[in-house]
């Protein structure tokens, strides 16, 4: 029995890894801002004696005891993490520092949450963790990009320097339940609009390509990674790749609603044209491989999608 | 009349701008920690009404009121910068963020010294400003070159959200007198070692291409940018490019030295193969390119090295 830390831990990802990590008996503390994470994600754990919920903003230290950290508080989506930049720099820098200063002083394992945003716009596909990246340092997705990058270079600096024991997880696009509503992406787009008959907002032409994984898949990995003595990073995602377009239809079909139209608006500046993890790291070091098939995973993301509508309506 | 404060000013390029800025009748505050810098290179204006020297480090906040900010503070070169990465990061990320709320509360204008580091191990060659650049996220230099990438991202975010008019300068090697005897870069560890009959040490083939600019070519550059309007990355550097092996024999033969051998040890990890600016933006936004010709530079560089070693022993 552990006692661990969840940086945004009422947010999508962080909420899946919570019920998990309680339902293994472990003691789990949250400290959340709630800038996109929500209560009613770990309400089913408020009140059990194993569990704690911290209002706290990660860009301010915070002096707690623990054996683990996982990292995850900052902003996921385009449309979030764009709103406001400096935030978004702010918190995976300032925020990823508190958190190896955390793990400096009590001694703990920090699993810090990258991204395959640090890949760019990718030059070679699919793409290793021995990858470089084609990112571009002032653009608009520069404030996730690039705080993602200096955050995965102060968790090695802290490691070398420190003896942080530090673990990298470059996770790629995952979608499930608990998906924010306004969140921007792409999947909770479209199912949303194929639910409410809106018509399916495909950015340029449809052509570029994303490959996702189930967050059950994604929470596995990451808790195989932490307790792996694997220290470089590791891609996490799911290796089956399809167009936006593709997507588009599929998520339509899924959904049973073939009055949506699908209409084409103008591409997003620097918008990665491909993306699919090389996940051989991960299958060597942790035995690790995504489970779960798209259309399950995504029957079950349009279930809680409909409820979440009637519930507000 | 402005209010100048130069952070890192007490360093070699800092003292040769905090120089010109004061003979142009400036006022002029240097913030500096003197980790590699030296109350030496500024003492000509200690005790000067119009100048200022606080011993600060930037990773702290700094209230003080200005009108133009040049934040230059950061280790340069390899060994100071790999000395202690994880200092090399919050210098880059808490200093600058620091120096940014500081022109957002002040008005001040600020010039972000950053570097062709940005552009890492170049594919494309000679390198234009709008290339992204190739750079290992994980590796030895990354806590330099990943700090300097989002202080840039932290600049343009800044910029776009508060308003705060940002210049970056991605600095090339630049070489002169007041450069650092320990810094251990090539002209310096060169010159030493052609001076005191040392062996000169080539890292690697000597294959390796690097462009020198002299320091004084880079002043111009730095306050023609503040000057300007330009808000995107302007290269400022020198586009003669040579490689090591050709500035080991140069450097030999412009001391007048023999007696040192050139020996190949094992090559950096990382080190980038080629460099050389594209300075077509700096021509034509700033009217601006170097103008000391490399042996003219050396030979004064030479003079102020022969002059340390005498005062030094
Ligand atoms: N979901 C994906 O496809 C994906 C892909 C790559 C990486 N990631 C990473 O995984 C992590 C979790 O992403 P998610 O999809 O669950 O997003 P999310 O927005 O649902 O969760 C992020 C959580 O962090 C919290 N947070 C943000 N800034 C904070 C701050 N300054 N202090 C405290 N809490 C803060 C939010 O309130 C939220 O609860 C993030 O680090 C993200 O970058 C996610
Ligand atoms: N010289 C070059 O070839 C070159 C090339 C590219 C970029 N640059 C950039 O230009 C700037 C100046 O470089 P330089 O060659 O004069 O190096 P330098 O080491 O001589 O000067 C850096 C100065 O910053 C100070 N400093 C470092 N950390 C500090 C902190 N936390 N707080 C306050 N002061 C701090 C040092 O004491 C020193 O005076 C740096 O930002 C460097 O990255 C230089
Ligand atoms: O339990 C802790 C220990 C440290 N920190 C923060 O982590 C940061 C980095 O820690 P480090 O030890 O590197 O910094 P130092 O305290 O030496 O400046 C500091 O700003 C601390 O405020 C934290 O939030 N919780
Ligand atoms: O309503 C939407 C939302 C996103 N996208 C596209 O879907 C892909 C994935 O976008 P998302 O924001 O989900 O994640 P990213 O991988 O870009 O961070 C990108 O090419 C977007 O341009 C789209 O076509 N329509
Ligand atoms: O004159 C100033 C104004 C601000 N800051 C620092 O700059 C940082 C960023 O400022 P910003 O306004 O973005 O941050 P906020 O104060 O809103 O957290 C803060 O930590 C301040 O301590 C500073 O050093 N000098
Ligand atoms: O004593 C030395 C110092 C540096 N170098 C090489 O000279 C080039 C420039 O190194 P420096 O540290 O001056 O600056 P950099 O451009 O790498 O930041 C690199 O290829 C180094 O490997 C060398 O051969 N011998």
């Amino acid at each position: 029995r552990k006692r661990i830390l969840i940086t945004g831990g009422a947010g999508f990802v962080g909420s899946h890894l919570v019920d998990r990590l309680m339902l293994d008996g472990h003691e789990v503390s949250v400290a959340d801002n709630f800038f996109t994470g929500r209560k009613r994600n770990v309400e089913q754990w408020v009140g059990h004696e194993n569990f704690e919920l911290i209002n706290h903003d990660i860009v301010n230290p915070l002096y707690i005891e623990v054996d683990e950290v996982y990292h995850l508080a900052s902003p996921a989506s385009p449309p979030h993490y764009m709103y406001n930049p400096v935030k978004t720099i702010k918190t995976n820098t300032m925020g990823t520092i508190n958190m190896l200063g955390l793990g400096k002083r009590v001694g703990a394992k920090v699993l810090i949450a990258s991204t395959s945003e640090v890949y760019g716009d990718p030059e070679v596909h699919p793409q290793p963790e021995s990858y470089w990246g084609h990112v571009n340092p002032i653009g608009p997705r520069a404030c996730y990009d690039e705080g993602k990058r200096v955050a995965e270079a102060l968790g090695y600096a802290y490691a070398k320097q420190e003896n942080v024991d530090v673990r990298v997880a470059r996770i790629f696009n995952t979608y499930g339940p608990r998906m924010h509503m306004n969140d921007g992406r792409v999947v909770s787009n479209f199912i949303l609009q194929s639910l409410q008959n809106e018509t399916i907002t495909i950015y340029g032409s449809g052509k570029q390509t994303r490959s996702f994984q189930y967050v059950s898949d994604l929470v596995d990995g990451l808790i195989a990674l932490m307790n792996s003595n694997f220290t470089e990073p590791v891609n996490l995602g799911n290796p089956e790749e399809h167009t936006i377009e593709e997507f588009a239809y599929l998520i339509r079909d899924l959904v049973g609603n073939t009055n949506s139209e699908v209409e084409h608006l103008d591409p997003m500046e620097d918008d990665p044209q491909k993306r699919r993890p090389d996940i051989s790291r991960a299958q060597k070091v942790l035995k690790w491989k995504p489970v779960v098939p798209l259309k399950d995973g995504l029957q079950k993301t349009i279930e809680y999608f409909r409820k979440e509508l009637l519930r507000s309506s």
